[in-house]
């Protein structure tokens, strides 16, 4: 249920002692072919690690044969020397495939994604004989020691699959905070076995994460490494649709999305903010993310509190048609404000649970978004003042 | 050192039961005189509170007499009967002062504040007696009494002097959480002596708060009722010049929005995010805030981390002109990063103390701005998750 299930890939978790834990760190998946077809989305952020420059030429050549991931260490903000250490490891990747495996790879077809502590350089004598140790350990079941080895605060590996009549296609992700709008410190691969040209795996991807990754929040926090490959084998034969092929590429999105926020560093709370009645899209957007992005509503929630006033205060701050006196919210089915004002009684609102449902209606139109985010908690504190990362 | 320092003002502070600890929640603050003239600024939330609302039409008007404000009580989101409770409290201000004081004074003349939980009506039964109490309490030296009733989850009265050859410029002001760019949760209010015109206390004010409160963040948040009022009375007799009055206000108002830093929620560091080499002043703001408002930087400056990669990862989310590979941080005095890289060593920062300085050089202009904030600690979450606010 992962990376491996499609057709015409392998992958390998190993540990090459990057993390001091010990636990697996490096991770490969590679593409058998026959097609090395790909797509990528990458960070929003201006200020970009090595490895996501690196993996922005690679895509432009239109072929991925290999993708080369280690935790403990995003190499960003690493300098010439961080971009070198990059190119190093596509180049080592390359040349043990081609040696070991017998594989027609150069350094061009292998995309390389880093996490971990930014502005310090990558150990290059544990990760170069720990890219040795991952190519021999390439199995046709590997994948879920490839998403165990991208792990950095995750506390558990997110694997996925999206089963089709005679192709599918698999994911893995990593990424526990820093979360946003825009992508966030996530690492994702996804295969599939189907025939696809660069053009259409491209329209895929960016159609999936736009309504999955794009609308995750733990922290409003940007990373500098976020990486999102698609990788299509043609080992099944098989040509579906865009629309198919879109279909089934953002169910895997949206699992492995979920997954993230359930996994967000210290969350308590799975929250749904549904944003309704937007005049667009966007405005559906844009308000939904102001109020996932909202400390106080936040740790409103962390508190068990169903303060709707903290809502629409972060509703008030964006530029989406409304009129304050016209907007409805619901926690958990309760209407606690219509018109703007108080209605349903807050304290029937039960947030006893983990799961959380705020229904935002602007009442401007008819177009509607969600975005799902997290509670702040004190885990959420401890975990990101304790350690760097 | 408050506000009925400068001649012409009187003020008051008293308990009116809005509060459930029973401390002191009505304020009131009179203008006797020669002159009326006033400025204002208001919260660019578009959720506006009703006494924002109100307040906002009494300034058009020109002429200020009396500020009534309470804490115990946002009155925002409150509908209709939130505003007419706005407006018979400045009635029943007005009204009493003219029987009990022979003030010549209408219910246009009467800007109200509010403060505290947000969708829910005020205690209209409470707070009317309250006026009566506040206006009975009037005296020459009531400022502080008055800065000390407008407290919520402050810790400490607001108070602040500027003085000057003849005339003086006073201010108190509340505010601990919700203090965000473009104004927060705070009620400022600011008189002086000086005789000026409503034009040119209009371009004091805003010159002033562009560089004080605009300045300050503690967690992003932007609240329905942050006012900031600037009284006239005249009694000095003395004119200064634009530049003059604007330099006091703004001392004012830099005194008070430090004191706001300060007693914010569960801070336990004072940040200032200086930004220099600046292409252009709104290039340095847009950054300091981006790295002020990032959670990520905040508790690393919690757990007394020198963690530059997560202030290099917050400008990178921003429009400004910069090249990643020429910025340059240092925290506490120490460069920590030059060029985009890591240059001095982290373990040199000391950030044993409160006060922190986080220095980012752009390299790409001569402008410069600093953005003061707060850390993000377990005692925010606390605040903020166990008590509605």
């Amino acid at each position: 249920m992962t990376v491996t299930h499609p057709k015409g890939f392998r992958a390998s978790g190993v540990a090459a002692g990057l993390k001091p834990s010990g636990n697996p760190d490096v991770a490969l998946v590679v593409n058998d072919g026959p097609d090395y077809t790909a797509a990528a989305v990458f960070t929003a952020n201006r200020v970009k690690a090595a490895p996501v420059l690196w993996s922005q030429q690679v895509v432009k050549g239109g072929v991925i044969r290999a993708v080369v991931l280690n935790s403990g260490g995003a190499n960003a903000c690493t300098g010439s020397q961080g971009f070198r250490d990059t190119h190093a490891t596509a180049e080592h990747t390359a040349s043990t495939l081609r040696t070991t495996k017998k594989m027609m790879i150069g350094p061009g077809d292998v995309a390389v994604c880093s996490t971990g502590l930014i502005g310090e350089l990558l150990p290059m004598d544990k990760l170069l004989p720990g890219v040795n140790a991952a190519v021999k350990a390439l199995a046709a079941d590997g994948g879920e020691q490839a998403a165990q080895a991208i792990m950095t605060t995750d506390t558990v590996a997110k694997n996925s699959v999206a089963s089709r009549d005679g192709w599918s296609v698999g994911g893995i992700a990593k990424g526990a905070g820093m979360l946003a709008p825009a992508l966030a410190t996530m690492l994702v691969v996804i295969t599939t076995d189907a025939s696809a040209d660069n053009e259409t795996l491209d329209a895929a991807l960016r159609a999936a994460t736009r309504v999955t990754f794009d609308r995750i929040d733990a922290d409003g926090c940007m990373s500098t490494n976020d990486t999102v490959l698609l990788l299509a084998s043609g080992a099944s034969d098989r040509q579906p649709s865009l629309e198919e092929l879109t279909a089934a590429v953002t169910e895997v999105c949206h699992d492995l999305a979920q997954q993230l926020i359930t996994d967000a560093e210290g969350a308590t709370k799975h929250i749904a903010i549904e944003v309704a009645g937007a005049a667009t899209e966007a405005d559906a957007v844009q308000v939904g993310r102001s109020v996932a992005g909202n400390n106080l509503v936040k740790t409103a929630f962390f508190g068990n509190d169903p303060n709707w006033g903290r809502i629409l205060a972060a509703v008030g701050t964006t530029t989406a048609a409304f009129e304050a006196d016209r907007i409805d919210v619901a926690i958990n089915g309760v209407w606690v404000c219509r018109n703007g004002a108080a209605a349903e009684d807050r304290s029937k609102v039960d947030l006893s649970g983990r799961d959380v449902r705020v229904t935002i209606n602007l009442h401007e139109g008819e177009l509607n978004a969600t975005i799902w985010t997290t509670d702040l908690s004190h885990a959420y504190v401890h975990e990101n003042s304790a350690y760097s990362s």
